[in-house]
């Protein structure tokens, strides 16, 4: 077979092949001394008109205005996007996975010079669209259900979706089969995993961050905040007390930071748990059937409504000394539940971003890219924020959520009205057998 | 840090970490002309009793016979496990899973002489098991639901389950990232995400068959033995008719037998179809509850019952060339459904086997292993069984299992009673409405 795109060119031997591959693997496109081994001095990457502004700084603080400006700014937004909720936290979401795809697909293409590969950007985005396709239809089939009943064509979508999805991602498997060349074959087959593990980092996590949102805003809102929050704090906390080095892969993080981290976001996540219960917009579940409005008059769960708990007797001796003296005290479920989520934030979700560190390390790469001045990549934001994603939907999906009868009907409607009348007689007999009825 | 575990020794500045990976990655642990390209001389793997009985064959022909009597003997072996039924499957399913993966890490710790990566082996090991728990567990927990709530033990993991899976996996995930050690990160990661691949591909499918299998050990047998009946006759019609090379990829395949396959996996489909049919332990679907027995009085779909259907003219006239007249026909619906799967496993599975192709070309290497005399590794054989369970799922999802009250009342049983008399009314209002009752 003819290939005309070695990146050398010489005279191959067939039982040679394998060099060229090996050579493209060896041969890292990215300067050695990029690596944050020993700290080189921060790049400049304050926009134009901050330039002025810092022109007397050194790189170092200039480098600390631009972030902390840019952390604002990105907070600043998170804020505007709580206010127009749940669509345009979906458009959001969907453009980060798309962009952080972009970024490790970026990175593999540019350590394996492998630009040049047959199809193969082609294909690696087309399987990023079959897998949302797959995942966002699977959702909204469930959302959809009953409602997409009347809509003939979107019932064919919806009947067909897991055929429809599978034969679109077999196609793109066929096409990477029959695109493979001698000479490179094992750098195509690096470069399909490297897409797979991507796709299974960033495309099945977002899709869990998408699904915890339609359970109400405040399942994407809470934990983000947590693993700002513990980003910052630990920041904060290591820069004024840290001494001792936490691990070995980021050198400068340090016990002081992770322990300081922890203590402020457990505090944080308890106020702010109380704080969002008081939004009926942010607490109830979203309708896709309305274009993903959210109805504020839903009868909220009860772990958004205040319950009266006792305080226990030591608790109490000590706040009479401080001359409060309440035997109950009101509490709102969810403030228990935020604790299990900032525990979690601050000691488990921070491994996502030594993982991020131990790859950027792997392949020589400061950031996962330059998207945010003084941040790096949008991935470099978001490598702990998935991890707690998952985390949210899988505690969600454990004490929150459970089968409840707005999400079974759904599915009795979908099926034949013989069978509907079949379920009746039975459950009809059950809940006799029960005494029930 | 320390690391006295490399493949070389010699004094490497902190900068040069890079080197020692990138050499690994390198040197090919496999001796050159060990690839398929100008075909070798195949190894003698026959067993010692048949080594006396074919010593006077050249080795092409010895590889032939003990090929073909392996090929027997596991087609006999398939027919054993018929009769045992669904636990005896289950079980190889689960035994060919671990093999499988245990070829594919084995390659990728050979190529890439990995086996001193720290941790590295268990953690493979530890993923796999992880794997395996939680999608068992989630089809387990389906299929037991009502049952499981007898006890209380087993209703823990069940209740628990995604989140104790979750856990179990991010120890795994810890651990790996604890182990990251310099020179060797970028190799790690590789692995990581070579562990990860091959899960997805052996773990996931290997779970998707285990799930078609509870429908009815039709939908397993039936797939499998296509795919056996399209690799048999593709190469026997390869064999006698091949001119016209298919692939690059496999030189020896060709459109002849590929054609050829095709054509005689479509007409084996249709007659085993309606053997199947037969059989009520094949088509009824499987208890868990009663340790995986089939209740062969169950009353089969009506896809497993035979129908009259009207002759088209055309063949009537044809029909009556050669002396039958009959103006309807009976066919098991079961029968047309054996055509897509057919069509499929001589069409699109072949695709599996020429990814592995690839993939074993990529590496250097002949077979997956060394598992079946004549047949190389257990993967060898699995290839396109793989793909074909995969699209029997997603086939089965689509149009033959709908959600019935059978599996609903499960799930609704399991609701605190109020939840239940909810459903129960807001059905009834409903069925009221459509003027069902």
């Amino acid at each position: 077979m003819d290939d005309s795109t070695g990146v050398r060119k010489r005279n191959v031997d067939p039982e040679d092949e394998q060099e060229e591959a090996d050579l493209v693997l060896t041969d890292s496109s990215l300067p050695r001394n990029d690596v944050a081994e020993s700290p080189s001095p921060p790049k400049d990457e304050a926009p134009e008109f901050m330039k002025e502004a810092l022109k007397d700084l050194t790189p170092r603080w200039r480098n600390w205005w631009v972030r902390g400006w840019f952390s604002l700014l990105m907070i600043g937004f998170f804020g505007v996007l709580i206010y127009f909720g749940t669509f345009a936290f979906m458009l959001v979401v969907i453009l980060c996975q798309v962009k952080c795809f972009h970024e490790i697909i970026t990175i593999g293409h540019q350590v394996y010079k492998s630009y040049d590969l047959p199809w193969f950007r082609t294909l690696s985005w087309y399987f990023l669209f079959c897998t949302n396709y797959f995942l966002y239809g699977e959702t909204l089939a469930e959302h959809f259900a009953a409602s997409i009943q009347k809509e003939e064509r979107l019932m064919f979508l919806a009947r067909y979706h897991r055929l429809i999805s599978y034969m679109t991602y077999l196609l793109g498997f066929m096409l990477f089969v029959l695109s493979l060349v001698k000479k490179r074959y094992r750098l195509q087959f690096f470069m399909f995993g490297w897409t797979h593990v991507t796709l299974l980092i960033i495309v099945t996590q977002s899709h869990l961050l998408m699904q915890n949102m339609m359970e109400g805003l405040v399942w994407l809102i809470l934990p983000v905040s947590m693993v700002i929050c513990n980003d910052i704090m630990a920041y904060m906390c290591g820069f004024f007390f840290g001494k001792t080095p936490l691990i070995k892969l980021s050198p400068k993080k340090t016990w002081e930071g992770f322990i300081g981290g922890a203590f402020f976001t457990i505090i944080f996540g308890w106020f702010f748990a109380l704080f969002l219960c008081q939004f009926p917009s942010l607490i109830c579940p979203s309708k896709i059937s309305s274009n993903f409005t959210v109805d504020v008059n839903c009868d909220p769960m009860f772990i958004f409504k205040p319950k009266e708990y006792n305080v226990p007797l030591f608790i109490r001796v000590l706040l009479k000394l401080i001359g409060f003296d309440r035997s109950t005290i009101s509490i709102y479920p969810l403030q228990f539940h935020s604790l299990s989520l900032s525990i979690f934030s601050s000691s488990i979700a921070p491994f996502g971003g030594f993982f991020a560190s131990g790859f950027k390390r792997a392949f020589k790469i400061k950031d996962f890219g330059d998207t945010i001045p003084g941040h790096g990549g949008l991935m470099d934001r978001f490598d702990c924020q998935y991890l707690m994603a998952t985390f949210v939907n899988v505690y969600l999906s454990t004490f929150i959520t459970v089968p409840s009868p707005k999400k079974l009907l759904p599915l009795i409607v979908a099926m034949s009205p013989d069978d509907q009348l079949q379920l009746f007689h039975q459950l009809k007999d059950y809940l006799d057998g029960q005494g029930l009825l």
